[in-house]
């Protein structure tokens, strides 16, 4: 009995081994094709014509994610642990609203909630390796977390005096878009992030003259969460390279020029 | 007295003593929520709704603030210098125009003044950590500030060129928006930053071809600016670790984790 | 005989010779000549005014190609291993449209796949010295395939994520263009690479203050893939230079100009 | 009179001296101020009002600038020489097109070429601490020359082939913009460096999909000149911090870590 657990455990929770590993593959293909009929399902001229299909295919898809979920509870040492987790909270969510869908009949949150689902996708990081190459980016990413937070805060604060003032030079004009300094804001994040609708576009020539110089200088600012992440990366790739270990204290991470170590002194 | 002045001074002016973090805190929240007052303040349908409640809240906030105004003032050993420094300014300009609401009805310009007030937020920076790490931003802007100049200076030179020549191929053409000089500068930045509102588009053939190669021309000018920055950012953060330094051969250049001198293996 | 076919090999095949330079260079011009062609065929004004004289022109480009081709064949030594590699097929591919439209008249389909043509101007890579800058920017890309395939993941889910969430919040309302997931993640799509065309935009407020996150974020994400390529060319660049070794201390990372080994002093 | 060649040339032509210098300056005030009259002349509302006012302003910098164009013939040296140089040919531009409006009247093209003065503005790069930082940014920019047009090489021929494959695929449907080969590729040059204007957008299902992954796939590869111009800097702003010189060879452009001279071997 705890060997059946035993090994359940090893193929469902296990990615090293070979069958974990082909769980994995197929669990990642069954989640993607789910996804998939979520997708499709919101498209009218789809959901028209393979409407009961896709119903099947939900169902059949609702049932082996429920039935996976329970033998996970079941194989698992400490099943409220895991149900209580992240992975498990998504586990569950990804089949709740289909069986929802008999109770209250169209409900369209219900579609989305199902998408989440989706997130069951990351997974994937237990596949060998993308660990490292993924991780180095996750800790460029925290290093640079305060920097980039520093700056996205100046942007908010620089974002909301621009929308403001935009406002109080185009407001007064008719079908400019300004009407409200929520939407002001909203124009100067469009424009500032250099995606640029044109839903919201100035119409004065002051309001031209003076988003010209917004979009030059967020030009040059576009400039700073790169740097920093740049930067970053840098130095994490410079960390990364050095495959010297000290023989004494078994210490990694030394400069490539380095002839002793510098923990302990030793000479590498 | 002059302990209560003290007191005050430390309360209102200081950051590192627990009861100057608590009071800059709740500030922060009272310029915050005073902040978006004057925001959906701005949306006409929450106006009509909530009118009344936003204009009492305003003048709770602006009573508060002349209030905490007034004690800054008297806590401060030179008021004046005070009165006439930068942030001094501004939370003087973050009451009056509540107190000119009286006199003056309606006047819109007003709302936007008060929004002013949101720059008291950049108080912010007193509170501890977040000093180092925007002071990294800010050196790297600094010591990259001549460069990005005369980047700017380029692209505003580059900028009238291309919108004059544009303004000569399409201001024959009806409706192209391209009706002025100022008006195809004004096209050109909006490209050439790759914002790209679509208000303005060339409509001829010799127009959208010229306007293909400023496309891909900026495409390989907006990496100058990101250039500049990232590489006084690996600048900056490569100083910053080079604190250290051996006291036997003097050498420098350690990571930040080092004990020992990577050339010598003496004891750092 | 078979001095005809060394002759004609070295010709057409190679690149250093200045026959075989000559040979590219011209057949280069060919090439870019009869793709300019297949691209104004497609434009109605011109097709109507010169349509004969492009037909014309296409057959030469298309004889002359289908020498060129039958040359290679014949002066190449295993013909079967040139006809089915890459630029074999794609010299195949052509000039067989043409003969095609014989029988199958006006199928637009084939003007596209003669266009394909273009994909054989890749050739110019034989041409010496781009050959060093090129392997440059390709070992710096696949040096960061990894990284950034696991970015371009991420940004996968993400973007379905908000696609979905966003068809929630707009789906509802008329003409906002978010009619099912698949819009709505092309919209996201659209927005988070800053192209932001403006076809669909949110409409209600909570839309566009979720799409002002999502542009937020999406700037200091755009950092990622951008920090990723630089500091691997930086890597490269590193390495590129490091191929001088001193003799008699074996240490590594001589500048290019170096003539003296900067740690002992001796000759390299 | 040679003395006030003499004289009149350091006025003129330098920039290091006091007199040098203020001429400079005032030249470029009226250079802008005459690129101004120009812009704004093109804008009707205002021509209209104050053309007369203009039309003096003009003649007005016209006459300075040729008494300024034949002291400069007068006080260099070889006035051939200086007449056919880049701003020689500049400096003449500037003049002629207002003495030719006398006799074309209202010829568009000459308010143009008026505006061609605004490139004398580039004199300001000879007043002093400029020069630098320029320099540097030259440097980086003709170092990485031949990898930026390896990439927009690359550019151009994925931009043609998704341009093709676009009008394939929403040519034959009605108002979507893709008329032709050449407005496909202006579609895909404004998407695949992120402007995206939406004048021509993909209305099928398959076009929008296409669209979404050269956006995607754009994202990733606008990461490549900016890591090209970003690795550039590193390397040029490494080489600039080096301030050490060799004592016997005068040698520079040493690492930070050398300890002998890579030229001559003698101890730094």
């Amino acid at each position: 009995m705890s060997d059946l657990r035993e090994k359940l455990h090893e193929i469902i929770f296990e990615a090293d081994t070979p069958k974990g590993k082909s769980f994995d593959i197929i669990l990642l293909i069954f989640i993607l094709a789910s996804v998939l009929c979520v997708m499709i399902e919101s498209v009218d001229s789809i959901n028209e014509k393979y409407g009961n299909a896709l119903l099947i295919l939900e169902w059949v898809f609702t049932v082996l994610f429920s039935i996976e979920y329970l033998l996970r509870l079941y194989s698992v040492r400490r099943p409220w642990k895991y149900a209580i987790s992240f992975y498990g909270v998504i586990d569950l969510l990804s089949i709740i609203p289909t069986y929802l869908s008999i109770f209250f009949v169209g409900t369209q949150s219900l579609l989305v909630i199902r998408g989440l689902r989706l997130l069951r996708v990351f997974r994937i990081f237990k596949l060998g390796h993308f660990m490292n190459e993924s991780s180095l980016i996750m800790r460029a990413m925290r290093a640079s977390q305060t920097k980039i937070s520093i700056f996205l805060f100046f942007v908010v604060i620089v974002v909301t005096i621009i929308g403001s003032v935009m406002y109080l030079i185009e407001g007064n004009y008719e079908n400019t878009g300004f009407t409200s300094i929520p939407k002001g804001i909203y124009w100067a994040i469009v424009t500032l992030t250099t995606v640029g609708f044109g839903d919201i576009t100035p119409q004065t020539d002051i309001g031209q003259f003076l988003s010209a110089i917004v979009m030059i200088l967020g030009y040059a600012v576009l400039a700073v969460p790169t740097g920093i992440v740049s930067a970053e990366m840098v130095e994490q790739s410079k960390t990364q390279t050095n495959t010297k270990a000290c023989h004494y204290c078994s210490s990694e991470g030394h400069a490539d020029d380095a002839k002793y170590c510098k923990y302990c002194g030793e000479h590498l």
